[in-house]
């Protein structure tokens, strides 16, 4: 005896629009760390953001409707922070400190509203900036990775049948689990979920975190999306981005003080932040150079979060630069975060078992791993590597660099000068791949 | 906003029983074409039918509740044939026939009703016993397995949570698409779904139907099971089964009339059916000693379908039997059906490719492989070589040798006294395996 719901049925199909963001805390948690501090440090500053797709032959505007995207950015500027969200944030203890979030933010917070976008097409590409103070275009980070990239799978999948959509689900978990499996074999591991940007779908993401919390059990810290933290009693992971060193470096006007940016934004979160909090992202200008220069008071810190090198060597650099600075290793911690299969977390954490603290923060290859699960080839469920980054601070332009040229942003003069003044090693071609 | 339906979810708290056979027409189509002869031919006679559990080491007794295997026993004893499904048998057509069923023999149909059964618990198994006129015993074969089957998929799965429940039905479709895949390299298949009687649960037997029909098209003949038919548009497969020859030989006065039964059997058919439904069951004494002794009209028959030995071996003792007895295997069909599963169809295929037509029934490995899908180890899933058989006609024992020793079912001395007479070769163990 089927009973159906006729009222929902007709509901269903009554949807105008199926909303992607729901939540404004469907965005990772460093997203409202660094958005306190730079409230309270930076309010007056404007930076822009801007949509990077750095698989150009995926071309994104012939496979999403710009009606669409226009539609789904517009339901997430209608959203405001929920009264029970606003209780949450105010009541939950992050990292294990109550009050991690002030008052006074928290007041400024309640009429937050994501700023205004500007979309157009170009060459097969959308064209989208955000411009605004930077307390507001932050924000669009993450709403506008995971929009684009749901929409990418929604448009790969239309015209499948109930049953080839069956078969895709039903191999996705089974080759998630399987993970799940050869994860469970790593006794001390630690690993977090840090695939908001690049998930296939939000129901996908509460899927994957799901089979790990029930997998890992302990093993799983946490997720770095906030809703999804809430939504499942998880600790909310995170700590600090590109964006501040960027910011700070364009700001600069000399060149003296934009080579101390990545070391003021430090001395500026230690004043916010305490404990596992302190996790250096020492890349946005290359980790080499940052070392070289970094004060005695960041080998301090908790830990490192290499993000752009091939981990073990990421790792083993500042892990050698810890010892020089006459540090434990084995009192510090390692945050690994960058393109993590599982066989780099199994590397990863055979390597250096026992010399250091290590966790993982799992990304693409958890919630968007869709090869060989459809029915047919479909290209478009193949996560593309798309960013949002902070493309100009108060007009100047800003330059990211990191480790991997691939990686790098901005304008290409400006990452030439850049790449000068922070003497930047060109890693070789085997380094990157 | 996730609308639940109150009425629903209520109703679902207060099952008292899912019943696991909701239809008559939920059985094997070869039961509807045989009960049509036996009530032709047979009416009289008295047919008793036993559960045999070839697997002694699964104690399904103790797997499964006594009072939830009577409840489902008796739901099944509830049903009649509902009117749509009596204009269905009438209207369709079958094997390419229209009308196979009587008008006379469906208007007794409709109010068939299964009848009584006996059973009790000994030494961790249950007796099952169906006792009174073959036209109504016969019928207990596929919904009494059926029962036993999905209550012990039911109790292996009691406990397991939501989240393991995903992922086990998750893994058996991901596996179950693999086989498709592999069986859609074959050009020229014909497969047919004979899972019913071994089946994970009716729900899983649909979902592995439409599978099939989805990932194979053509290449699917279509299902054994009359409901799934009915309700996917799909042919009805099916001929005859061992009880025919099994009856007619326990009622035989002499041993010269034993010896011919399973020709008289064929005569019967013949009489009743034609084409592709002439397809001979040739091992319910030995498939050597019914060859040998076979009047040469049974070499005009459209195929055969050997059941207990090896297929290359079988089939290939079939096909030189065609040609000594100078026909074309070419325009001959083998319908393998014992125990395949992937392997087993792809080397058969290619070994008699060209050859001979082929088709294959897939059955317990197509419906109830669950091996490596639970999370943790799950015995009660893995299924059980279970069979429901005539065991007595008219008071007289019924026998059944097969080709395969451990398939053979009967009192022993009987068994002995049919080997006899029969000259059954045992097989060389090498040959079983």
């Amino acid at each position: 005896m089927a009973t159906i719901d006729i009222a929902r049925r007709v509901y269903d199909h009554s949807w105008k629009l199926d909303p992607i963001v729901r939540s404004l805390l469907d965005t990772d948690f460093y997203k409202l760390l660094m958005l306190q501090m730079i409230w309270g440090l930076y309010r007056d500053v404007r930076a822009d953001f801007t949509l990077i797709n750095r698989s150009h032959s995926v071309r994104i505007a012939d496979e999403i409707d710009e009606r669409e995207l226009r539609e789904q950015l517009d339901h997430a500027r209608s959203l405001r922070f929920a009264k029970k969200e606003m209780i949450w944030l105010a009541g939950n203890s992050f990292y294990g400190r109550h009050q991690i979030f002030a008052p006074d933010f928290l007041a400024w917070l309640v009429d937050f509203q994501l700023p205004e976008y500007d979309l157009r097409r170009e060459d097969g590409q959308f064209v989208l900036n955000f411009s605004g103070p930077w307390t507001h275009t932050t924000m669009w980070e993450i709403p506008a990775l995971a929009i684009v990239n749901e929409l990418r799978s929604r448009a790969a999948m239309k015209g499948m049948g109930r049953f080839d959509l069956d078969v895709l689900y039903a191999r996705a978990k089974a080759k998630l689990w399987e993970k799940v499996e050869r994860l469970r074999k790593l006794p001390e591991l630690r690993i977090s979920d840090f695939g908001t940007r690049r998930r296939h779908s939000f129901l996908w993401q509460r899927w994957c975190v799901e089979a790990l919390k029930e997998g890992l059990g302990e093993a799983l810290l946490g997720t770095s999306n906030v809703l999804l933290a809430m939504d499942t009693d998880l600790e909310a992971i995170g700590t600090n981005a590109h964006e501040l060193p960027m910011v700070l470096a364009a700001l600069a006007d000399t060149d003296e003080e934009r080579l101390t940016a990545p070391y003021r934004v430090l001395e500026a979160w230690e004043r916010y932040y305490g404990g596992n909090l302190l996790v250096v992202l020492p890349d946005a200008f290359g980790t080499t150079s940052f070392l070289k220069r970094a004060p005695d008071w960041v080998a301090d810190w908790t830990g490192f979060r290499p993000d752009s090198k091939p981990p073990i060597e990421g790792g083993e650099e500042i892990y050698t630069w810890w010892r020089l600075r006459g540090r434990d290793p084995r009192e510090k911690l390692l945050v690994f975060s960058d393109a993590l299969d599982v066989e780099a977390i199994e590397s990863t954490y055979h390597y250096f078992q026992g010399r250091v603290r290590m966790s993982f923060g799992w990304g693409t290859n958890l919630t968007n791993d869709f090869e060989g699960c459809a029915p047919g080839p479909r290209d478009g469920l193949k996560a593309a590597s798309l960013v949002c980054k902070v493309s100009s601070a108060n007009g100047r332009p800003a330059v990211k660099l990191s480790d991997n040229p691939q990686k790098a942003t901005g304008e290409e003069a400006e990452i030439a000068r850049y790449e000068r003044l922070f003497e930047f090693e060109e890693p070789s071609r085997a380094k990157v791949a």
